[in-house]
């Protein structure tokens, strides 16, 4: 068949496959600053990048019994195929959890997934087509950005302020996205204790935002990781408690229990259900069966709401390490938020400072911290940072903001006698939504 | 803001997203065997149609003391975040395994995946934009089937003998294909085992298609889940071996040690393996760390050949079960192959039987298989119907086949009393390859 050597291609270039990607691939590269975080997770350096949970608290001795007997008692089952939907049992306990939110659900209407995140992957695969838009806090979750990304999507971000995201600014986008026509699939936002923000809506705001949402007919993605880990009194009810046609849920037990086993899951109408399960049999077939039994076993031995207070009061010591550290180390001229629960401290720098640009300087003093400019899909962000105290232990954490304190001295000297080549334009913190085609009006 | 109700949708439908859905979801519907599959679950019905492994003969004590001091010892990494790419030494025990079908890859190529399914699920998101051409063998495997239309692509099934996919009919496809302007990603192929037409490729079939592919330039995707469930000799040299920059290969521990982690994994590349991780860390963040672990710690202390060499004895028997009840019970002007390994037999009916038709009286006679149209994507397969012996005992195979017998019986009874509607056009057990636009030529 002579004629097949008229289909070869060339076949020099470093990567032969280069010319065969789908369109949605060519977004995918790596960023420049993972080479940066390889250096940063060596020991010397104080991280106050990473959103890894701090399991140390867990007992080990107990959560080795119980899936040890797990394994011996019901293995058969364990290690088996699970349902693309999840395990009866795993979903029932899920609705328990859920519970502690003011969430009232069916075991039916939950799809359990590998972790949130391919919650989130899921719920973008069934209603995204390239080009639709995203509604987005600003800034948002790095990794909702990568799927809205890896889908092709166009986000929008809207603005926030010390309550999470601002309704207002949210019709505004709304009523501008409409006259320019695009098809708007859904707002993805984080009530509690938000990546990276570090604020979280009040039940008012929560309220308001789903009547913005009911008057446009807004689906909603309710992304709650954090919501059990707050510092203070009991949780504000989950958007999904007050709205259960309307909102998509996405839950987690990384944060609560423990990431390595990838059990998070989705909560929806009993429609969006049932593609849900047909997007996660073609995705995996179904998610391990193992990690759901043995999830479920640790809930059902152990005093798993107890573990909850641990984790909490731990994070809360290093809340305040970190409020502390920063009180006292940094320069005049930034300001942070204060995070009632979950992970992050969002920073914002003075004017004409870059965190991005600094960030080689800051590891070299042996601090390293995310940049702004991870958290949005726009290229904003550079005069912010995400600091996370979940990790480190509380002199660590003290450790690292002495060494960002010093880098940021330093950083803010350099610019007071030099000046700086960045324009600033003197936004705000937390950046207020821009309509479309303003300018052009 | 007033102007929000004009973007409202009426709401009064079954299902109110319907009009969101993204292109892709449409093709989510579940099938209408589905249904009835609940029904072939009852203990009473034998089930021929399942492609769960048996894994009643792993050593339950021993795998859970494994797990069990896992935790204790390791707990913390094991039940932390992984890396995108998987563990490292989940990855060097893999290439490990993969020695044993004469594989020589570097664990910085590997890639851990949620099954192998999810390795489809990424290598298909990498490459295929929607239209794009996928080549299949005819059949070819339902998950993968399911796979291509999630992302819209075009799905060519090539022909196949008992040897596997027919190099000349892959050749005269290529050639079809590239006139009618086709963009073509790559031919998915089961070299092994195949499922579900349980013939295998000798390594001159492998060869041959290799030779093809690179005269066209196809890059070729490898599924091997029972490579090592072969009952005759030694495993015959993987794809990957004989070409280790066209091939993209995928393997599994579903079948050789247990489904219930859901680890499978990638062998791509190198320009690939960096695309694949990218795409992991956006669906998942990370592969199960708990799963990489469990599995390491099996492999390096337990007799994991060993424990094959027993599923092989098991599946063998099962095997021979089926054959002695297919060549005792089935009517005249049937035929099936005759698989060397892993966990199903194709069947061909006499012109003018329907098994998807006959399905509901089947299973009213209490046995189940998959009608043959579930592993086409083209609405072909009706004479045919996957068996798969992997699951019931050789009892309930022998009980099986006897139930099927009389469907059958009946079923050509009725046909030779009254004929059929169907209009039959006597074309091969396997289907041959039809380039497009032949009539017109």
């Amino acid at each position: 068949m002579p004629g097949l050597e008229r289909l070869h291609r060339r076949d020099t270039r470093l990567d032969s496959y280069v010319d065969r990607y789908a369109a949605r691939a060519h977004g995918m590269t790596a960023s420049a600053i993972r080479a940066l975080f390889a250096v940063a997770n060596r020991p010397e350096v104080v991280s106050l990048a990473g959103g890894m949970p701090n399991i140390t608290d867990l007992p080990l001795d107990v959560i080795g019994s119980i899936i040890g007997d797990l394994v011996v008692e019901n293995g058969r089952q364990a290690m088996q195929y699970s349902s693309g939907q999840g395990e009866q049992p795993m979903r029932e306990a899920i609705c328990e959890v859920m519970k502690l939110e003011g969430i009232s659900a069916h075991p039916d209407d939950v799809t359990v997934t590998v972790g949130s995140q391919q919650g989130l992957d899921l719920v973008t695969r069934l209603f995204c087509d390239p080009g639709d838009v995203v509604i987005c806090e600003a800034p948002s979750y790095v990794g909702a950005l990568g799927v809205f990304r890896a889908f092709q999507c166009e986000v929008v971000h809207v603005a926030m302020d010390d309550y999470g995201l601002r309704p207002d600014a949210l019709a505004e986008a709304l009523v501008a996205l409409h006259a320019a026509g695009k098809r708007l699939k859904f707002l993805y936002t984080i009530p509690n204790f938000h990546n990276p923000a570090g604020v979280s809506q009040t039940l008012e705001r929560r309220t308001a935002i789903l009547e913005v949402a009911t008057r446009a007919d807004l689906m909603v993605v309710e992304d709650n990781p954090y919501g059990l880990l707050g510092f203070d009194g009991e949780p504000v009810p989950a958007m999904r408690s007050l709205d259960d046609e309307r909102v998509v849920y996405l839950g987690s037990f990384s944060k609560t229990f423990a990431p390595g086993f990838r059990v998070g899951w989705v909560l929806a109408p009993h429609a969006v259900r049932e593609k849900l399960v047909l997007a996660q049999e073609s995705a995996t077939l179904c998610p391990p069966a193992f990690s759901q039994y043995a999830i479920t076993a640790y809930l059902a031995n152990y005093d798993w709401r107890g573990q909850i207070k641990v984790f909490r009061e731990m994070y809360r010591e290093r809340r305040d390490a970190m409020l502390a550290g920063l009180a006292e180390d940094m320069p005049a001229g930034m300001s942070w938020t204060v995070p009632g629960g979950g992970f992050f401290v969002w920073v914002t720098l003075p004017a004409g400072l870059d965190s991005q640009a600094m960030l080689p300087r800051a590891v070299t003093a042996r601090v390293a911290y995310v940049p702004g400019t991870a958290f949005y899909a726009d290229g904003f962000g550079s005069r912010h940072m995400r600091l996370s105290y979940c990790f480190p232990t509380p002199e660590r954490i003290r450790e690292g903001t002495r060494r960002l304190g010093e880098v940021l001295q330093y950083e803010a000297g350099v610019l007071e006698t030099f000046g700086t080549a960045i324009t600033d334009d003197g936004r705000a913190e937390l950046r207020p939504y821009e309509a479309p085609g303003a300018n052009q009006a």
